[in-house]
């Protein structure tokens, strides 16, 4: 396993996570105990990834029982305030409303409630853990997980609080003697491939391979990578998958070389409320993410950018979704519905 | 025509060049009188880009002239000098080859020599702007340039001294009314769309949207761009063409979705004697450029790297083929072997 956590609980107290942001140059653990520093945390990326968004959505509503109270008004406030930070990730607006609904069933006392949010907190950290776990042993024997293999973004334990899901699914089938080599992308704006990725390559020991973002189609082009994993931020009814921009390129250039792609995510990625791709709200972020990173500007001022977060790669790219439950396979429609229905 | 000259050419006294390492922070000219800084202007990259460096060179051999005697003996000495400062820039060797072979048909005292070789440098910049206005001009009415377009790396004229290649297509289709915005991606690695195309855009007075590299397809995917617009390295006799790495991505995509893309490159830029894509040598670059910028690190240190400098995109992905006698249409092959032949 990994020789990191994201994330670590102290239930009545709050929750220390590690700020991705200084990533990999220093590993920083942050105290967050009001709900204002939480979703600061969430809003400016220092945790990240949808499952541990989810986790830290939970640890957000105990901390705002803390803070703010647990009655049902305050509650109803805090979560709408957290919800707010990444209208797109479904985890994080799904567990917030878990929680909600774990604190209505707790003894009607203040006490109480504040201790069902904390036990909710760690009951969600604590089966995203086992989640990860059995998405890797069924993602490791999948055709193509063989010598080499592509990732993009980060998936790993700093994007659940677990094992991850598309790089703990590489992870599995590197243990398994199956693959030698993960290449990963840097994944512009953020570059969470190179500043994350790798160093969770490292953290694992796994042979880690980086590659500007314009050299992944080059790569699926001379047959180094035998497959393309990749996680997902939402995914709608009839398998098409929202996740990290970029994804869609890699996806429709694997295509087109035979070498399969997939996705790596938990049950509760699946949003059966939303038809097709075309549904799944796309978050644009800022300006200054692009034409620079950190305080280093490239481009000069003034110009405009395009920067969405997240796109959709169609459902007839990807052969196949590793879920906790199993690998669905086309056609998804019906696979999906047994999920989620 | 561009509010700005990569090269100026002052006559018996010596050019003035963009300084384009400065760029876009600064725009600062430097005076060249001696052919030291004009080695060293060319070495440390204050002027790239083929056929500016071509340019240079001719522009360099005057220089030369000037400082140290236009004789036989003198001149061979000066262009070894200027060569050796990027041997593998084909347009630099080529141009200074042509100075000594237009100095010897000149008449024979020093002054006549020198007037020559400024003459020289003169016309190699004058016919490098016919050239590059003739193909913007064959380029503007094509299919798709329409609303806006999307291009990739640096192909303007601080690449060339004249107007350009694909970004000058771009500019005549933007002053017929034909286009209003450039999409621009950063090009990872070494960033010559954010550092150099998007400084262009706001000389020119083009309106342009900067975005990383892994969003061009959904850039594309979302109907914003008419059309893909790019450069050439080298085009093999079957019309498949080697240009920036993630050039081929950006092709894949748009043939996805009906989305024309175009090559715009200078009858140079053809190599009959290469019969296909595969045959095309690829460098790779060093593992600096990859996980950072400059002086910043963002990836941890030990990983290694894919760094191709080039991809591949394969004829049957390119709608049309812009040059300065024409735009080629598939098949490539005749068009092509009519052009070199």
């Amino acid at each position: 396993m990994s020789g990191f956590t994201p994330i670590r609980i102290l239930p009545g107290e709050g929750i220390e996570v590690l700020d991705q942001t200084r990533l990999p140059q220093e590993e920083r653990y942050l105290r967050l105990s009001t709900v204002a520093e939480v979703a600061e945390a969430i809003r400016s990326l220092r945790v990240r990834g949808a499952p541990l968004l989810g986790v830290t959505g939970a640890c957000g509503m105990a901390i705002a029982g803390e803070e703010r109270g647990a009655g049902p008004e305050a509650l109803a406030e805090s979560a709408a305030e957290l919800k707010a930070t990444r209208p797109t990730a479904v985890d994080l607006g799904a567990m917030i409303d878990e929680a909600l609904v774990a604190v209505a069933a707790a003894s009607g006392d203040e006490e109480g409630r504040r201790a069902a949010l904390w036990r909710f907190a760690e009951r969600a950290l604590a089966r995203q853990r086992e989640r990860d776990a059995a998405l890797a042993r069924h993602g490791r024997d999948l055709p193509g997980l063989e010598g080499a293999v592509l990732t993009h973004c980060n998936t790993g334990g700093l994007a659940t609080g677990g094992a991850g899901t598309a790089l703990a699914v590489i992870a599995e089938a590197w243990r398994a003697g199956r693959i030698e080599r993960c290449y990963a992308t840097e994944t512009r704006p953020l570059l969470q491939g190179a500043r994350l990725t790798m160093w969770e390559l490292g953290a694992l020991g796994i042979p880690g391979t980086l590659l500007p973002d314009t050299a992944a189609a080059s790569l699926i082009a001379s047959g180094r990578g035998g497959a393309v994993v990749t996680g997902a931020d939402r995914i709608a009814a009839n398998g098409d998958g929202a996740n990290k921009v970029g994804t869609y390129g890699l996806a429709a250039v694997a295509a087109r070389h035979g070498v399969p792609f997939y996705l790596a995510a938990p049950a509760s990625t699946f949003d059966g409320a939303t038809p097709s791709g075309e549904a799944i709200p796309i978050e644009f972020r800022g300006d200054d993410e692009v034409g620079g990173f950190g305080g280093e500007r490239w481009s000069p001022d003034g110009g405009g950018v395009y920067n969405p977060a997240f796109d959709v790669t169609p459902a007839d790219l990807i052969a196949g979704i590793v879920t906790e439950s199993g690998v669905l396979r086309p056609p998804y429609g019906p696979a999906i519905a047994a999920l989620t229905g």
